[in-house]
């Protein structure tokens, strides 16, 4: 099983970033990729960062490979060859402590970036 | 001349977070690559962002490139044979637009985690 790295030594790096999002989505209902995929880069638009199918993917991926995440096939409707992939929390308290590391590293990044701005604008 | 990439579409990069801090260093009167390290260790130690040798460096060899700073070497004292490379604004244009844009990444950078932090903790 995988393990996942939630911390780097600089600021927090973008897969787990759309990890921390993923939980939140699947807290909130929303199980699908692309509804993911969507909603980020509707949430960033602003600041430009628009993440791309590959990343949400790649992200996923790394949680139902570290099984935190189970991922399942479902027929779009029941004529259906078409089949579209729903996730679920596998492992609530790995999720769980996942989503603490993770919102450590946030608060971590902007920490430093907040000291960051403090020392240069001064 | 090397073009110095500032923006990225995720957090600011670590090459650039760097640079932001040599400019004001410079400003600082702080012109060698070692007291640029150790005060930025120093400055992360409580978030746990130690950058290396290697980064500093390549941070500094960038600016040069780019034609933004320039290094000069001299000796230790009149009768070393032993250089240390001191690092200055060679075009103060240059530097102050780098400043700006590099800010501006960084404000960018923080209005992300800030949105990111109350979309997962509410």
């Amino acid at each position: 099983m995988k393990d996942l790295r939630t911390s780097s030594s600089f600021l927090i790096k973008q897969r787990p970033f759309i990890q921390l999002y993923v939980l939140k989505f699947l807290e909130d209902g929303r199980p699908y990729g692309i509804q993911m995929l969507e909603q980020l880069r509707e949430r960033f638009k602003k600041e430009g960062y628009q993440p791309n199918h590959a990343e949400i993917y790649r992200a996923l991926h790394d949680l139902v490979d570290s099984g935190v995440l189970k991922a399942s096939k479902k027929k779009l409707s029941a004529d259906s060859y078409q089949e579209i992939t729903t996730y679920f929390i596998r492992d609530v308290q790995k999720a769980i402590h996942l989503k603490k590391q993770l919102i450590n590293e946030l608060n971590r990044s902007k920490a430093m970036l907040m000291k960051a701005l403090e020392d240069i604008e001064d």
